[in-house]
């Protein structure tokens, strides 16, 4: 008997039929004896159709009428999956964010969780009841409904996970867990047992989308022991008991690898900004307009400086490379660079593990396998847990195999 | 300058243009100096999809969820119709149930409206700002969603008027006002400037859809003015302002009309009970069980009896007849009736108006005319206002013409 929290995203509820199939896999927790708490997201495009709806009517429209709007997917969702339950017998009721509540920061759009009463479903809980909460949304203190961020249902999940003391938070994906790396690129690649918060937190900031990031953070800081494994079971059947990954804390995992997984992303940029001179400040000339304009810059590089001039390197998002670019035209003068030369044509390759703490050579691993290869490396950048590096794109799928067999992580 | 709430149902924000066309016409009224609260409904065809999702689910699903999944057909357009106000450079914020608050009674599904908070609202539109609510919901004493029953947003607009002191309820809907009868099968109906609350009770309880019978008992104890009017003005333009009929007490009306319109319904079934005992309660015996069984019976008529026996004939909605002919066979050994007939081949036409207390005769002129068409009278039942006559369904447009002339409602 535990108490757990089952979250099931837009494509596991994407119709009656996927609605039918999510309650009998509660229907079998409760079955077993569990006590059961269950996050829905809306049916998969409703948001998306909510969204440009709002769109259609405002380009800049007013962000508490957005959440007015949007949040109504989940809370469809959550009716019909509560009727879904008692048609099979299973005590069951839906719960907005407003009637928990759970409540939110002010921040509309992309709300912050600040507090989750749980006294009142803990208690229908241990009489047997289901609860269904509508993810993604919570009450703000205006009084309004505040939405979390698109994927803001994980983090909904984890939230009601530490607020009930849940034992476990499964979340229901379209994978069936976390592997060593995209088993679309390297073909050995294994599902992960577990996986520590920190690499989890690392792997997701680097392109691995399976959770959203923030749910990731939560759920370490309130130490709830995530599990990540598939809705589905081969056609549309809802999957069996097959374990998937578990997130968790490296305490509990006896066996660290040095490297749990190989990340990769194609939606980088890579900006150098020429001969700015080499004097104290400089760095701040650049990335305060930058920080200022909300461009998110990754990797930093300088090099060293000759003829009293120097050339400063970063990454940042694609997708923010025109707004970064128009940054420093506007601040050109005051910069006093020569040229701007940008690049999107790069991927950023990460190799992640907490055993890097106590293990030296693993960044030298990862230089000495891309030279064997030929790649060149472009810009470099470290932390405790994670060695990353910008390559060219075509090298891509060359390089995460390479190392992850270099690694060690080829499946047998 | 003036407070009002503006209606508009489901047609009137079929798609985002008629949502923009319904914000520019409340715009009209706010650039006027009016102080406007909207009641707004589910898109058209939103509310069914909700409703047969629930059904599809469950046939007899949990009205408490239903209503969680129902109301959000409101709340969209709520969220919505500001948004495009905002757009406007109208002030406007919506208005969920749970918010006002608008309380209803526990009965989920058709609950009835407690009292709305309005102290709020009023100090906001004090302030230029437009309220709009979403129709059709409150809260119940649950904490949970409570909807109103189908056309309930007319309901919500009522009570929201009467909260607000409003000076006027504007109903906008596919028709552009009250008629002396339909005009589809009468060309020569005219639109109403004026109708009572009692006629347009008697009309909505025979047939004339255009106002849930609610709102109008509502808008009659709470002394609201309500306007019918038009929300479109040929194709899919918003009406200019051309007036509508107005819904007013009685002695608003200076010009009283003996009878202010003819309405009709084939909805109608007819069912005799053939010999039964002629003995003080048999009424009861049959229909205590048929009001157990909720089945609403309309007109009743007992012949004379002869040989100790008696025939019982009375009028219910067509779609209630299965259920009463099961009622009636299960008590037949109780009831004692010989043979059961049913006809569903019926019509019933009321002549309705104020005017009848003061002047005889009424009956007699519908009478008269009926036979001087050789039209038979099957049944009758006559109220204060009102004389309605059961007659063969083929009857029907024949019987409303003759009588529309008849009592010198043609136009000119």
């Amino acid at each position: 008997m535990a108490r757990i929290v089952m979250k099931f995203g837009g494509t596991s509820v994407a119709d009656l039929d996927r609605i039918r199939n999510v309650a009998a896999r509660v229907k079998r927790e409760v079955d077993a004896g569990n006590e059961v708490a269950v996050v829905v997201s809306a049916m998969s495009g409703v948001t998306n159709q909510l969204v440009a709806w709002c769109q259609s009517l405002s380009p800049l429209h007013d962000a508490r009428e957005y959440d007015t709007v949007v949040a109504t997917g989940e809370q469809v969702t959550s009716g019909l999956t509560a009727i879904a339950l008692q048609e099979m017998g299973v005590e069951a009721r839906s719960w907005q964010g407003w009637q928990i509540p759970l409540r939110t920061d002010g921040a509309h759009g992309k709300a912050r969780i600040d507090t989750v009463a749980a006294d009142d479903i803990v208690a229908r809980m241990a009489r047997g009841q289901v609860a269904v909460v509508a993810g993604f949304q919570g009450i703000a203190p205006d009084n309004r409904v505040a939405t979390l961020g698109r994927g803001g249902s994980d983090t909904s999940a984890v939230a009601l996970a530490a607020a009930l003391k849940a034992e476990r938070c499964d979340i229901y994906t379209d994978v069936d867990g976390i592997y060593t790396t995209d088993p679309r690129i390297v073909a050995k690649a294994r599902k992960l047992g577990k996986i520590a918060y920190e690499e989890m937190l690392e792997l997701a900031s680097v392109g691995a989308k399976v959770l959203q990031t923030r749910s990731v953070e939560l759920a370490m800081k309130e130490r709830v022991r995530v599990q990540v494994l598939s809705s589905f079971d081969g056609g549309n059947r809802l999957g069996s008991d097959l374990p998937g990954t578990l997130v968790v804390d490296e305490d509990e995992i006896v066996e660290k690898e040095i490297v749990a997984g190989i990340a990769y992303s194609r939606d980088e940029a890579k900006v150098t900004v020429r001969r700015v001179p080499d004097r104290p400040g400089i760095a701040a000339a650049i990335f305060g307009p930058l920080a200022g304009a909300g461009v998110n810059v990754d990797m930093i590089v300088q090099n060293v400086s000759a003829d009293g001039t120097t050339d400063m390197t970063f990454t940042l998002g694609r997708s923010d490379l025109p707004r970064a670019h128009k940054t420093l035209d506007d601040n050109r003068a005051i910069i006093g660079y020569t040229e701007l030369v940008t690049d999107t044509n790069v991927a950023k390759i990460s190799v992640v593990g907490v055993g890097m703490r106590s293990h030296a050579g693993v960044a030298n691993t990862m230089f000495r396998t891309l030279a064997d290869k030929a790649i060149n490396i472009q810009v470099i950048s470290t932390s405790e847990i994670k060695v990353s590096v910008l390559i060219g794109a075509d090298y891509t799928e060359l390089a995460v195999r390479a190392l992850h067999t270099a690694y060690g992580l080829d499946a047998a």
